[in-house]
C-alpha cells in the first residue's frame, strides 16, 4: 500500500493537472490527506461508491499518461545519475578534508561527473 | 519561425503522446520533417485547410499541456543547472590539467556542484 501512495504520490506530481478536478480531489484526499471513502463522498458530494470509481478512473489516467509519456520513468533516471553527482562530490571533499591530497583521485572523480552532466543533457 | 519550431519540438517531445494520432502526425511531418500543408494532405488524407486546423489544434493542445503540468519548464532548469556542474568540472579538470593545484579553488567548485545537485534532487 505504501509503494502505491508513493507510486501514485509521484504520477499525481506530473500529472494531476491532467485530470478533471473531482479526480483531482478524490485521489488527493484519499492518497495524500489518507481520508475514508466516506468522509471523501461527503467533501466531493458523491456516494462512496462513487468515490470509489472516481478514484480508479483517476489512478488508470495516471498510469496511462505515463505509459504514453514516460516522464516519470525519465524523472527517476535523471534522480539517479545526479544523486551519484553528489556522492561523487562528497567523496572529493572527504579527500581534500583529510589533506590527502590525490590529485588523480580527484581528477578521475571529476571526469565521472562530467561524464554524467553530459549524459543527462544528451537524455 | 525558427523560435516556433524549436519550441514545438520540444513540446512535442514532452507531450505528442497526448495528441491524436492525426495531430501527431501533421506537426511531425510539418514542423519536424518540413513538409508543405498541401504535401501533409495528401499523406494524412485531408485538404489543405484540415491541415491547418489539425496543426493548429495539435499546436494548441500542446501549449495547454504545458500550461498544466510545466514540465518543459522543469526540464529547462534542470538542464541549466546540470550545465552550470558540467563547466564546473571542466574548470576544475584545468586547473588540475595546468599543475596549478590550488586545493581551496577546487573544494569550493566542489561544493558548488554538490549543491546544485542537491536542489535538482529537491526540485
Amino acid at each position: 500500500m505504501i509503494k502505491k501512495m508513493v507510486e501514485i504520490g509521484i504520477l499525481f506530481d506530473f500529472y494531476g493537472y491532467l485530470l478533471t478536478k473531482k479526480q483531482r480531489d478524490a485521489i488527493e484526499l484519499y492518497y495524500l490527506k489518507d481520508l475514508s471513502l466516506a468522509e471523501i463522498g461527503e467533501r466531493i458530494e458523491v456516494s462512496r461508491q462513487g468515490v470509489y470509481d472516481v478514484l480508479k478512473r483517476g489512478e488508470k489516467n495516471l498510469y496511462s499518461y505515463e505509459d504514453k509519456l514516460g516522464l516519470v520513468k525519465k524523472f527517476k533516471q535523471n534522480e539517479e545519475d545526479i544523486k551519484k553527482i553528489i556522492n561523487l562530490s562528497e567523496n572529493i571533499l572527504l579527500t581534500i578534508e583529510k589533506e590527502n591530497t590525490n590529485l588523480d583521485y580527484i581528477e578521475e572523480k571529476v571526469k565521472e561527473i562530467k561524464s554524467l552532466g553530459l549524459d543527462l543533457v544528451e537524455r
